[in-house]
């Protein structure tokens, strides 16, 4: 998908599985003088659930921006659906959270200034200062939360700086610590990288499990954090190959690559609104 | 896609790109009462070319199947729409054309039989009688058509046969030979199987070219023919990675089994109606 | 690898890891007029553990085969290695067991028909009647041997015919039925193709579990068996990405064009004595 | 491979084929009390040509740094061999040759600071100004030599350069000029990265090329540098799949990807000296 400069509208809903939703929501649009970039839809048969996500020019559309979510809950009050719309233009804010691994936090930084990935990396948040001298060099704002054990003192903290930066998304990009279930309902959305290809190895070390193992594809995945620890939603895996010559170091090194790359595919699709997670599970609209 | 039972129209279209189509269509399919299993469309911008698969049941279905081609003229005749509606219960009649190797051929005929290829395979034909048996324990008319070098007379043999068993498709599954522009122009769609990742090494020996020239992956190619050899619109591409040990046998060994996936999805693809052509290039709606 | 038709012996030995013992052999072949063809050796340094695989040109070497074996007892009894010598025109006796999926064992046939595996499929043996006219169309004889719950006593013939049958090597191609440790203990070595990356969904129906997490890649792992389901030392494994519109029927299509391949790249890779076992991990000498 | 902090030598050599060169070689270094730490060897039956990596550990070893080339140069001769012998504790020194983009660049970097890449990264040296501050940022001398049409003379200025600052290896990072024939005789080796799975389009702009044709993957290669332009023998290479949803654009950022990990792998095969070259080819003991 292009990039496009133009202004678009992106309405992602779901709801139960009935005809004429793609001609309600196609018309609705058309009627209003907007052109529809993009249609993505997919139904769980059995759950009898559709999902859809729409993205259409706002240039000529002729609903107001401040209006639309009221035109769209009439329209769409009938379908008992839930969504939500975005604007291309609206940039989420982006809070980096590291602990000593800078390679993820490099890589995300060099996309969004590349301009691979839109949005604005408001804050880089760790419990460690290893990160502090490339954030400042990327001019982004560094906050040190250190973390005592025993203690979940940092929680209030934390949360008191993502309210303040008016935080859309934690990017958890190679954070060692668990988050408190706690903590996380009253976040915004988080994505963690993981170093495994899941449910294969999750918790502490994977690369130390997969050596003993013995494994010949490692992997990494991206996913949803919930409270269960490395059991959210999937939003992308990559793997490698490995042999009996790669030993954990070779495994880490590995793995740092395809960490990289699947944190910022997850990310991208993400910030791009591409993604619906039902029950644990995501439908990606590529 | 899970396989259905329940028969569904299939309505490939592509027209000049303008706002409202995917209303206009999905409204005639809702108005008619059918259920839109699903949709999916792509704009090629450079072109202002809209493409377009929509996948609806026909139980249900207010139009019959005689009538839909007439409505659905009329329905297209303002978007000056190039379009093609399929039944999925119509199956395709395939032919099959090989030479002396018969990986392929035994491959597509077991997925066949799996059902995880839907069509019928009607005939097998090849300029050798190596896969004679290999058609006969699968109950296929097996057609042997030698073919002698400045004579283009065979041709005229196949043209009648595959007027006479009613082929939709020709599947060249290793069929060395070249077939004429001539015969293409009046033939069923023929999907061919190229042993590189094209565009590199076109024509003969392409693993020995890739040997040669020392790469560290090779690839397999399924496209349309056209009459530029090697030359026509790629369907899917796969490859797999290989090194200075390899020699030739073993390109040839390890490219077979590229050779028979790349093949199969391609089958596959073209059997759901997924692919839609334009200039010399495909857009393929999985 | 090209396969050579000239004779060649092929030692695996495992020792503990001390100085010189790649001069050592070297040497021997060399002073006995053997011709190198290749070496591999590996050093777990964690374990002190020397690993190698050393194949060379029987013809004009200077030992019987009848007198390698002592040859190599005395040579390398000071290193208190583990040896095996294995003679390339010695083919293996194979087993291949089914349970009523034939894609596997059609597979496994052609390639060795085709010369990719060195080999001789001395039987099909199954629980059920599906694949005994793939066998007979092969010419390999099939053995039914029903599988009754709660009774053992199948193991009993199935032990016999392996032994009367004189089998090198059990290749257990979607053989659906778990082996008894006791079994295993007194059985030739067994290679297990098992559908999913494990460690990642162990047991039964993997693909239906891959699709209750949302993973968004699939794999096949082939392993070697022991009483641990699931958990043998693992030689091979593949992947494939799937997405949300991949439902378990399409996880399972998908899945079986993996199935294949691994399975068929640890066959070929033990029947070309290219693997050798320490813990529970595999060092394949590829 | 483990990075081990203890100096080794590495021998890589190339000869005509005969029996006993492992045996001469292991016992030279076993009787000199060098511990072999990883040998790989390859044969080209064809040329009747044999390729050689040996590495030992250099504790304890009898032959003194100075004297070691004279030991080898007498060991050798006989066999009419080419050979090198390397030091693993003496660092390379790297020029990074870039245009305008900062990607390769960045993740070099990166890699050599976290000792990924062993060799030390001596100038940036660029024909624009663009990575100046990075260069800064990460302590590199940056030397900027502007290149102008119809004019060689840049030449000279950085053939000076590379000899001033013992530059052993030039890594063009998405150096986007074409250095002449001349040049490249006089320099040190040069690794170039191209943005295609060569060779399918070399020269200019591969991704237009790769959208106008329409393929279904995207590759880079990194390659050694000769006066045939993106001809010269192939390190390494890796893919992607793409679909017709992605247009130039996306073809360029998922080839950036692609670029950093080709690049970076061929970077580390040849700072470990794991390199052969004969014919336009390579050997890569990995």
């Amino acid at each position: 998908m292009q990039i496009n400069t133009h202004p678009k509208a992106i309405l992602l809903l779901s709801c139960p599985d009935q005809p004429g939703i793609i001609a309600k929501i196609s018309n609705f649009i058309y009627k209003n003088k907007g052109n529809i970039i993009d249609v993505d839809q997919h139904t769980i048969h059995a759950e009898k659930l559709f999902l859809m996500r729409v993205e259409w020019q706002l240039e000529g559309f002729a609903i107001d921006r401040e209006d639309l979510n009221k035109h769209i809950e009439n329209l769409l009050k009938p379908l008992e659906a839930s969504w939500q719309v975005y604007f291309s233009d609206q940039l989420s804010r982006i809070a980096i959270w590291v602990s000593t691994q800078d390679h993820c936090l490099l890589d995300l930084l060099w996309r969004f200034r590349a301009g691979e990935l839109a949005g604005e990396v408001a804050i880089i948040m760790s419990n460690h200062r290893e990160v502090e001298q490339m954030a400042t060099q990327w001019n982004v704002p560094f906050i040190y939360i250190p973390i005592k054990k025993d203690n979940r003192g940092h929680e209030e903290t934390q949360k008191k700086i993502l309210s303040e930066y008016k935080i859309d998304l934690v990017v958890l990009a190679k954070y060692m610590q668990i988050v408190s279930g706690n903590f996380i309902k009253k976040t915004p959305v988080m994505i963690n990288i993981h170093h495994s290809f899941l449910p294969a190895f999750p918790g502490a070390k994977p690369y130390d499990q997969a050596y003993l193992r013995g494994v010949k594809v490692i992997g990494a995945t991206a996913h949803y954090v919930t409270s269960d620890l490395d059991a959210g939603p999937i939003i992308e895996q990559e793997v490698i190959k490995v042999s009996h010559k790669d030993e954990v170091v070779d495994l880490i090194r590995k793995g740092k690559d395809l960490e990289r790359i699947v944190l910022a595919r997850a990310v991208r699709l993400h910030l791009e609104h591409r993604i619906l997670v039902y029950k644990n599970k995501t439908v990606v609209f590529e």
